[in-house]
């Protein structure tokens, strides 16, 4: 096992790409917003009231950047955490910061091609599918590393 | 850099405050539970069966509390991320606990004028914009401390 | 206060419970997205295009799934926060290494009787709550043990 010492350049490319995942994550609500204001469709009447426009669950372009905004739900906080508890097992360093980068660009892509500009499959599903083999391969490294806590 | 000691009051903060966010997004489960049971509205078969009501997805009672527990979702993972790789920056103790002060705050107000006693807009756009203010300040804050690691 | 150390088996069995929920969270997109291709109902007019089926948000057995998918993230990122901010107040290995498995069977158990074998209540009801009562509980250890730092 190996502790997480921040001068270890792994544990700071870790800090920086979850740092850009959260605030990549957060940015989805002003997107959200933005796009209710411009179509003028709200999720509540006191928005609509403020807005001036009407409440509806149903506009194509909103609901899309909502699914978009909970698949990073989906996936984002189980890479935190999965991308700590890999750098325990010590992994080499170019290796596991490659793997944050193909995560992080992923799941940039995801949203780019899923919310902004939308484009047909499988665009999409190889963004998702890039992020997603970084989870569960980083998952199944450590839970085979620690199987004998188990 | 600076290794996480809990022994630094900033730390002690960034827990406390860490656990009260997660004990006040896990009490919106409960909330949704009686909101449903009180009003009737069940979103399964089985659960209609046993509380003696019916399946219905546009309870606005309801949907708003789960609108306020998804905006949770949406908010506090990050937070628990963000705060303690900020403090690994070596913010100053009364800085950092103010910031993790004014967001717990801030997402307590937001879950009572969402889903306890709405209030007309502004009161949950602040309360939300002073949460995500405190998020987007500190994963600023960490990408540019750790940007040569990228 | 107690140091997160890597040699305490408390630790590595909260790493080894923490990657087996991360993982069991991931696999819910692909099972979601099997039961969308099985049925032939997407989200998304890109999908249905190249799935052959159609656009449809009610579909029973789809929906069942997402609702399983949700209560996971309101409950298991929660947990890898307060599981191991629960470590640093020095729990008995064994009496944390049984929360943690209280957790994590509970959470595996709520999935297959909400979304895989669904069963009629109380079966999803008890394993909401054994794993919510975990996750209470430490919270409120926690955050009492804390508190000076509010």
């Amino acid at each position: 096992m190996v502790a997480i010492s921040l001068d270890n350049p792994a544990v700071q490319s870790y800090i920086v790409y979850t740092a850009i995942l959260a605030v990549k994550l957060l940015l989805m609500s002003p997107l959200t917003g933005f796009s209710r204001v411009k179509r003028g469709v709200f999720a509540n009447e006191e928005d609509a009231k403020k807005g001036g426009g009407k409440v509806k669950f149903d506009d194509p372009v909103v609901e899309r950047i909502r699914r978009a905004h909970l698949n990073d739900l989906e996936n984002i906080p189980a890479f935190w955490v999965l991308g700590l508890l890999y750098l325990t097992t010590g992994p080499a360093t170019a290796w596991a910061t490659l793997l944050f980068r193909v995560f992080t660009i992923s799941r940039i892509i995801h949203t780019i091609v899923y919310a902004i500009v939308p484009l047909p499959q499988p665009a999409r599903g190889l963004a998702f599918m890039g992020a997603a083999f970084v989870n569960l391969y980083m998952g199944a490294q450590v839970i085979m590393y620690y199987i004998t806590a188990i």
